[in-house]
């Protein structure tokens, strides 16, 4: 088992004043790796990165059919709690005869700093619709009721998430260790990141004529890369960088330190871990990889905000930087 | 130069997610290291671990004679912002003949939440006197006024500036090889890391019949053992700790992963840095160290939330802990 690597070091002054090590790899759908950095066969929790592989069932099953590619791009979605993905959500639960409490995720305020504001102000408090899962939630509901399955649809053995993990296993190409209880109550299954990446790569191969599950991983695929806000919110990693890969990459964060993308140009997956969970390690990195691999520009505003993001003290002065290491484009 | 070696693992169900990487180091007054762990001789910014450093020429010079205790707690705190620290920094600004537009430091908006959203509700901002560092800067501007200095106290060529420089090296036994700008504004001096963990044994160490300089130790140790909610605030880090440790440990927090630890009883200093600079990790681990050189209890339910604290999602659930690896305990 290799250690991690430094990938991402911060700067204060002078002086690299912290560093973040991790694991990266770039593989094709075959499971070929095509770069790695650290330990490929690290065991992983892909958090909020496997959403992708978490909607998979709802397509594949028909539950999702016509489903539009705002309401796919949700299903996705880490989304910020603006007023827009909460109305997109709420009006999706309404259609289906469902109101917030139909969600297993817990509440959570909002990321939109003035909507958030406005709700303390109004003494309204967040509710679960805000919570950043809730689009993938909905999806859950959707394939629940159209299994004729229990609503209680983050239980490991509901079949809701029989197909998650039949699916994760599937586009992963091995068996699953085991799982974790992720943020939003549902269960989050393990895999290798090579595995992680492998799966991205198949996303990126699929074509329309390959059946189900390549119909499904299109219809996402594309669905995340035309609503790149939907997917996570104004000014943040994922919507920046597939604004700026322009068709090029559809790419997902997911907590403590992981970082996907989804590259149809070049039939490659990308999966990074930071060790130590941090994400403005992880967006270095992803941004970094992205550049490397040709499909954004560091030059891109889109790109640079992440990919060396300054960092000001509490009087805006510009005191550090954040930058990934050069072993990401060596 | 020893690489950094894993201190504080995170878990999530049956996995270990995430892993901080760090080094410490336990010392003595002479500068003999009692145990390390990674590179003893890494060169860090110590950030808010250093304020009782930056705060000795202010006892050194005279210009804080007759200084509350409260009042040398805060010039060593990362406060809360809460009210109660507001008003005292407050009242000692006033005293100088000064208010919150002196600070050199950022507004910061309270870390009080309900305060916080008070402050919303009433359409107030944050000031320069809630930020965490306020009382340092009030420290500063009553030694800049003692000295004659320029008021523009945070200038690395301003006497406070020059005075606090020439008291860290010494206390650290080295030369300081640069400076970052810190949050505040105010320059950090550089040393290493065994230099940080010597410096906080000099004031373990010191008596009141020891001069000046040992004096100000034993005054500003006092003051933050004897008032640990005003060095930081209500329920964390090194409030329970120094609770809970009962006289035998002063301890202080600083950005970017570092923990520093007075053990007078011992006679040792302690100095943590993460290297990817999380503070769950750096609070597990000081927890565990302070353990280990038996100045506080595992059991203590002060210390096991910082050295064991449950992971709970967004619906409350416990789904994963943060904890020390047995490394810091062999």
């Amino acid at each position: 088992m290799s250690e991690p690597v430094p990938l991402v070091e911060v700067t204060r002054g002078p002086f690299v004043e912290s560093r973040h090590f991790g694991h990266a790899v770039v593989a094709r759908a075959g499971g070929e790796i095509v770069n790695a950095w650290g330990d490929p066969a690290k065991i992983v929790l892909p958090r909020s990165s496997a959403k992708m592989i978490q909607a998979l069932p709802l397509l594949e099953s028909g539950a999702g059919a016509g489903l539009s590619q705002e309401r796919l791009a949700l299903a996705c979605a880490s989304h910020s709690g603006e007023q827009r993905h909460v109305d997109k959500v709420s009006t999706w639960l309404h259609e289906l005869g469902l109101d917030e409490h139909a969600l297993c995720c817990g509440p959570q305020a909002s990321r939109d700093d003035a909507l958030r504001d406005d709700m303390i102000r109004r003494g309204v408090e967040p509710s679960r619709v805000h919570n950043n899962c809730s689009g993938k939630h909905a999806g859950f509901l959707m394939l629940a009721k159209h299994l004729g399955a229990s609503l209680d649809y983050v239980d490991p053995e509901n079949p809701v998430q029989k197909a998650v993990k039949s699916a994760f296993e599937e586009v992963c190409g091995e068996r699953s260790p085991g799982f974790g209880i992720d943020g939003c109550s549902a269960p989050n299954f393990a895999a290798s990141l090579a595995g992680i990446a492998r799966a991205m790569a198949a996303f990126a191969t699929a074509g329309t004529g390959g059946g189900a599950r390549e119909t499904a991983m299109v219809s996402l695929r594309e669905a995340m890369m035309a609503h790149p806000e939907l997917v996570s919110g104004k000014g943040r990693a994922c919507a920046a960088l597939m604004s700026a890969a322009k068709g090029q990459a559809a790419v997902k964060t997911g907590a403590e330190g992981l970082f996907v993308a989804i590259l149809p140009g070049l039939g490659f997956g990308v999966a990074i871990k930071i060790e130590d969970g941090a994400t403005r390690a992880s967006e270095a990195a992803m941004a970094a990889l992205l550049i490397r691999l040709g499909v954004v520009e560091a030059e891109d505003p889109r790109v640079a905000a992440f990919l060396a993001p300054r960092i000001e003290n509490w009087d805006g002065l510009h005191v550090g930087d954040v930058r990934a290491c050069r072993t990401l484009f060596d």
